[in-house]
C-alpha cells in the first residue's frame, strides 16, 4: 500500500467520522485511516470509566464500523509529511503517497507548571487505552482523591467517582464556579449543591500551589494554604492540539493554538485538510480564535471536509462554532449552546435574557415529573435573534440543546420562536402552554417591549 | 363587565394560551377569557386518568396561570355573536361587549352512526370533568373494553388500561394499522407488536356492523361476523370542530370543516379570531385543508392569533400545520412531523428516505441504552428538503421531533442536516459519529447520488 487516495491521520471522532463521510460522498475513492494506538478510545467516555462502566475496555471506539465501510485501517506513527510529494512517512520508513491527506492528530492533556506535577501518583485524562487502565486501578485504590480543574471533565469524573463508596473527593478550581466557562451562576450554583450534597469538596476560586510528597503524592497545598490530602492527583485543565507533525511540515499554524484552516477546512497547503481537536476553532460570534476542543465539534468539522475533500460540494461553510455542549451531573442533565449571559456581556452584546421555568409532564402529576430550567439570551432590539441558551433538567434536555443550537444557526429570533410549530406528549415534554423554549422568548420580548 | 377589550371564548389549551400571549403583547388591555364548564381539562391527559393519574381531578388544567396573568375568568355560556354590535350573548341574557373577539370553542369527539351506538355503556373521550369521573369509574369496573378506532387516542387508552390487571382489551381499527394517520408501517408495527405482547388484541382492517346488547352493551360485532363480548365500549374516530356559534353568526366556515381563517387566524369577520380545533387547518406543504386537531398545533395558532389582535406585530405567517406530533406507547416513546412516506406517495412528491438506527447512549454498554429508529423523507434531486420525519425511541425523543419540526419549517436540507453542529453525550444522546439525525441525512444523500 504505498498509495491511497485519501489518507487520514488520527483515528479518534474526527478522523472516524471524516472517514465515513468521505466514503459516503466517494464510494470509489480508496480510504485508509492511520493511528499509532491499537485501539481507539471514545474521548467523552472516560469519565463513565470509573464506575457505570465495568473497565477502560468498555470505552474502546468499536473498529467494525470502518471494516464495514470499507475503510483501511493501519496502525502506524506518522512522522513526517512530505508535502511535495505527497506523501506520509511513518516511524518504521514506510511511506503512503496521498491525493487527500487529513489531518485528525487530536489534543493531549496539560501539565500546569505547578511543583511537584512530577511526582508518582499525579494522572491527566490521556485518550489511550493502557493509561486508562492504569487510572482506573489507581482511582479505584485511592482514598483521597484530588481533582485540579473543575471544568466538564473533572466535574463529571468527580460525580463518577462520587458513586463508589469510601471515596474522599476534592475539586480545586481557579475560577469562582465549576463550569464556569459553559454555563453562568443559575446553573453552576445548582451543579455545585448537588456535588456538595453528594460529598465532594469544592475548593473555587483557589490556585494550587504545590503537590507535596516524598515520591509519591501526599497533599495539594492551595494559595490559601490549605493541605488537601491525596493518594491521587488528577489534572483536568485542558489539552492542547497536536499540531507538531502539521508544523514540521510547514503547515501553517495559528499562534498557541491549532493548524490553521479555511471555512471547508482546508489547510494553507494544497489536498491537505485538519479536522477536531488539532484544527484551530473559530467562534461563531466574534470569529475569533476559541479553544474549543468537543467530539462533537470535531464530527462537524470532520463532516464539512470529508464531504469537501475533492471539490466543494456541499456548500455548508463552517460557521464557527457554536460550542454546543451538554453533560449530566447526578441525574441532572445540563445544555449550553452559543454565548452565556456572562460572554456576551464581556464581547459587549446588547441583550436581553429570557427564563422559563416548566415541568416536563403535563399534567404535572404523571409520574417522572421533573423541573426544566432554561434562559435564552437574545440580541436586543427589532433583530431579537438568539445568541445563546442554557438549560438543565431531564435526560431530554441532551436534545433540547440540539433545538437551540439549531435556532442560533439558523439566526432565528425570539420572534421566530414564539410561532413555533412545536409537539408536545404528557409523558414526554412540558405542556404546549407552556414549553420552555417558546416560554423563554415571550419573556425575552416582554422585556425588549418594556425596554421602549 | 359589560365591557372588555380582548374576549376569549374557551378554556382549553388554546383559550388559554391565547389569553397569555395576549396578555403579555397588551400589558394595558383587559382580557376577560369565558368558558361553559367549571373546570377546564388538559386534553392530552385523559388517557392517563385510568391508571397512572389517580383521578380526572388530577388531570385539571389550573385556572391559577389565568388569576397569575390578570385574565378575568367567567364561566358562562356564550349562546350568541353578535357582530355588528361588537357583543357576545350569554345563555343567561348577560351580554358583552368586546374590541376584539377570539373563538377557542375546541372540539367534540364525533359518534359514529352504527347500530347500537345509544346504548348504555358506550362512552367517548369527552373534555368534561362529570363525565371522565364517570368514564373512569366504569373503566375501572369493566372487564372487556372495546375501543372503536386505533388513532392515538384510542392507542393511547388501550395501553393506559393494560397496566390495570384483569382487564380483556380489544381495538378495532378500520386502517390496515393502528396509527397510520401518523406513521409509516416500520413504526406501526413495532406499536402493534408492543400492544399485543401487553394482552391487548387488534382487529385492524376491520370495520364495526352493531353494537349489541339488550338495554347494555354486550357484544362488538365486526363485518367479519366476529363477535367481541364487551362491558364498554369506547368511540375514539375523530372529533369535530365546534362552529355552531360561529356558524349562527354569519361567519365564514369551511365546508365539512372548521371556521375559516387566514394566516394570521383572523375570520372573515373585523376583529373576530378562530384558533384552535375550532378553525380549520392547512397543511404546511399541500395547503390542503387537513382535520389536525391537536392541542400544540392549537396553541401555535393561539400565539400567532395572540400576538396579531391589535395589529400584526408578529410577522410570522401560520406557514400551514406540520401536524408535529409524539406520543408514547408502553415505554416506547414515538414521533412524527410533516409527511410520512405514504402521503409524500399519495401526494406525489419526489422523494428519497433516508434512515438511521443507532443506540442512546455512547459507549453502548453504559447503563439505560436504548434504540433510537430514525426516518426521514427528503425531497429528491439538488433541493434536498426535508418533507417529514418518523423516530422512535426512547423518552428523548420527544424533543428530536421537534428538532425535526423546526427542521422542516426551516426548510433545510438533507446537506444542511449533513453540516449540522449538534451537542452529544455518553449519558444523554448518541454518539456524535451516529448522531442519527445526521447519520439518516447521509443516508439519503447517498442515495440521491445513487440515483444519478
Amino acid at each position: 500500500m504505498a498509495k491511497t487516495d485519501i489518507l487520514i491521520i488520527g483515528g479518534g471522532p474526527a478522523g472516524v467520522t471524516c472517514a465515513l463521510t468521505a466514503r459516503k460522498n466517494y464510494p470509489d475513492k480508496e480510504i485508509v485511516l492511520v493511528r499509532d494506538r491499537e485501539k481507539s478510545i471514545i474521548p467523552c467516555g472516560i469519565p463513565y470509566i470509573f464506575n457505570r462502566l465495568n473497565s477502560a475496555e468498555d470505552d474502546i471506539l468499536p473498529d467494525k464500523i470502518l471494516e464495514d465501510n470499507d475503510i483501511k485501517l493501519l496502525i502506524q506513527k506518522a512522522v513526517e509529511i512530505l508535502i511535495d510529494n505527497k506523501k506520509v512517512r511513518f516511524d518504521n520508513g514506510e511511506e503512503i503517497e496521498y491525493e487527500k491527506l487529513v489531518l485528525a492528530t487530536g489534543s493531549e492533556p496539560v501539565f500546569i507548571p505547578i511543583k511537584g506535577v512530577d511526582k508518582k501518583g499525579v494522572f491527566v485524562i490521556k485518550k489511550d487505552l493502557n493509561y486508562l487502565k492504569e487510572l482506573r486501578e489507581a482511582v479505584l485504590e485511592a482514598r483521597n482523591i484530588v481533582i485540579i480543574g473543575g471544568g466538564f471533565i473533572g466535574v463529571e469524573v468527580a460525580e463518577e467517582i462520587s458513586r463508589i463508596k469510601g471515596k474522599n473527593i476534592s475539586i480545586v478550581e481557579r475560577a469562582s464556579h465549576c463550569l464556569e466557562t459553559n454555563f453562568d451562576e443559575e446553573f453552576t450554583k445548582v451543579v455545585e449543591e448537588k456535588l456538595k450534597e453528594k460529598g465532594v469538596k469544592l475548593y473555587t476560586g483557589k490556585v494550587v500551589e504545590e503537590i507535596e510528597g516524598r515520591k509519591k503524592v501526599e497533599y495539594v497545598r492551595l494559595d490559601t494554604k490549605e493541605k488537601l490530602p491525596c493518594d491521587l492527583v488528577l489534572l483536568s485543565i485542558g489539552a492542547r492540539p497536536n499540531i507538531q507533525l502539521a508544523k514540521t511540515a510547514g503547515i501553517k499554524v495559528v499562534e498557541r493554538g491549532g493548524i490553521w484552516v479555511d471555512e471547508y477546512l482546508r489547510t494553507n497547503i494544497g489536498d491537505i485538510f485538519a479536522v477536531g481537536d488539532c484544527a484551530q476553532t473559530k467562534d461563531f460570534f466574534t470569529r475569533k480564535d476559541v479553544p474549543i476542543m468537543l467530539a462533537s465539534t470535531a464530527c462537524h468539522e470532520a463532516r464539512i471536509a470529508g464531504s469537501n475533500l475533492y471539490k466543494i460540494q456541499n456548500l455548508k461553510e463552517n460557521k464557527g462554532t457554536l460550542g454546543a455542549f451538554s453533560t449530566s451531573i447526578l441525574g441532572l442533565g445540563l445544555g449550553a449552546a452559543g454565548m452565556t449571559e456572562k460572554i456576551a456581556k464581556k464581547e459587549k452584546f446588547d441583550y436581553v435574557v429570557g427564563k422559563a421555568k416548566v415541568v416536563n409532564r403535563h399534567p404535572g402529576k404523571l409520574p417522572g415529573a421533573e423541573s426544566i430550567f432554561i434562559k435564552l439570551i437574545f440580541l436586543a432590539g427589532s433583530e431579537g435573534y438568539l445568541l445563546g441558551g442554557e438549560v438543565m433538567g431531564p435526560e431530554s434536555i441532551g436534545e433540547t440543546i440540539n433545538i437551540i443550537s439549531l435556532l442560533i444557526q439558523q439566526k432565528m429570533s425570539a420572534f421566530d420562536l414564539q410561532s413555533l410549530q412545536i409537539s408536545t406528549h404528557p409523558l414526554l415534554t412540558a405542556s404546549p402552554i407552556s414549553y420552555p423554549l417558546i416560554v423563554a422568548a415571550q419573556d425575552a420580548i416582554k422585556k425588549m417591549r418594556d425596554r421602549f
